[in-house]
């Protein structure tokens, strides 16, 4: 993927979307799940349901893609094994994106889903916030603005690669660009500028967790690729949420990419993970 | 989609291959229906099997996308609407592409995801052939061979704007081509040659049922668009299966796209032609 951009520097937003939902068919298909799609209060949204799984328990499910690609449709599949190995169901917001929408948009509509979850009766506590890369900024970013706020937490927060740092401090984007296939520093660079548009500051706490104040956050669960230039954005973010008293479950995947999890069904470090990930929230949840 | 490789002309095939991946996103999600992936004697394929659907029941779904481009993923949701209308499992083999491999080799994956069927038990009366474009053709070509091999035939054909004409003689390539959103006539002749490769005839009757013999095939059921340019493709397969005998079902929705079922259950039209190739479907299959 990393080739095909540096091939074409001056692909547009639609070859780069297109190119991206590829990232969707890697996984397997997850076995005993139905779907449905509703309008959850203005966003659409796409239930994902196992077989036995409590229907009281969600995993709110927000995608990568840089802010600026990929839906529900692409994710699909990753959201629905996490759903699995939880034993709840998943709720996945299809957010605004950028550059159409710039931040805070897609924190909006992040933010109408859980409330949305809260009307159909589900308990903060039984939900837990999740994502990929520019998802897992949301999950955290989500539940920074709901402290703010002071409306009730979820039980935990799980992201797969998060991408927090809209400054391109980490180290990694250069030590490890020989060995991501999919990220280079400037298509960060670009999908940062488009996210936060002409009045986001890349230190603002809600686009950027790294500058925010994490205490009295929920348990947080972080698993990254060794191989990928944002592995220093889940390093710093799980060492901010430690410094900030945050309980923090890190783990980094030697040799793998960037939301290696993608390759669910196909992988044994991918079915780990989204293992590990689901038992983990399946704790936070309350489930046996 | 048209204005896009119009605009890039050079647009190589892996991006060529992402652009028409997002035709899969366009429909709804179906309700009620999970998934479940198999190994077809050496051919991937995806079960789709809706809530209360006949177990013995099996519309077998050749993907659309030239022959070159697709696949079973962003097919899913077609053909599991198909099968949720028809009240029958969908199995979708996840045949081989040209140029990589040109004709037959979609057209023998298809016949081993059939004989796959039969070898699960499932009776050659009890499946129905079904595609779009490209899956359309082979959904009819698949059953050209059956009867060719001498092999048991299937309860009937159903064809979604079936692009059959490897010759390009079609009038609606000139005469719809300022209507038609996704096919023109240089991509059906590169696509087409894509298909055939080095050694394949553009008259052999297995790649161009419109030069097969058509006789004794089971009823055929053709949907197309009034706004495409392959619709002289649909008018000429049902004409010329009329008049080898055939049961034709050919019916042509007005100002409508090529392959507009990708639409299902977010327009009229698709939902429409979708619940009347289902419930044809179900009558050729001894559904009540």
């Amino acid at each position: 993927m990393s080739d095909r951009m540096a091939a074409d520097p001056g692909m547009d937003l639609l070859a780069l979307r297109a190119m991206m939902n590829e990232l969707g068919d890697r996984g397997a298909e997850p076995e005993d799940v139905t779907y449905s799609e509703v309008d959850a209060d203005g966003v659409r949204g796409l239930w994902c349901t196992p077989a036995g799984a409590a229907a009281d328990r969600v995993v709110l499910y927000t995608h990568g893609g840089g802010f600026v690609a990929n839906s529900i449709a692409s994710h699909r599949k990753l959201a629905a094994h996490l759903a699995r190995a939880t034993g709840a169901r998943a709720f996945m917001p299809d957010y605004r994106l950028a550059p159409e929408h710039p931040f805070p948009a897609a924190l909006d509509d992040a933010l109408a889903a859980y409330r949305y979850l809260r009307g159909q009766g589900i308990e903060a506590g039984r939900i837990v916030t999740a994502g990929d890369s520019a998802g897992g900024n949301l999950a955290v970013s989500l539940v920074v603005r709901l402290r703010e706020l002071g409306e009730p937490l979820p039980a935990g927060i799980v992201a797969f690669s998060p991408w927090v740092d809209m400054e391109h401090l980490g180290k990694t984007l250069d030590t490890n660009a020989e060995t991501d296939a999919l990220v280079q520093r400037p298509v960060v660079e670009m999908m940062g500028a488009m996210y936060l548009g002409e009045s986001g500051s890349p230190t603002d706490p809600l686009a950027n967790p790294l500058h925010a104040d994490l205490t009295g956050l929920p348990p947080l669960f972080v698993a990254a690729g060794g191989a990928e230039c944002l592995l220093d954005d889940s390093q710093r973010l799980a060492d901010r949420a430690r410094d900030h008293d945050v309980e923090v479950e890190f783990s980094i995947s030697p040799g793998q990419q960037h939301v290696y999890p993608f390759m669910v069904g196909r992988a044994q470090e991918a079915d780990d993970t989204v293992s590990a990930a689901g038992s983990w929230a399946r704790a936070k949840l309350g489930l046996s």
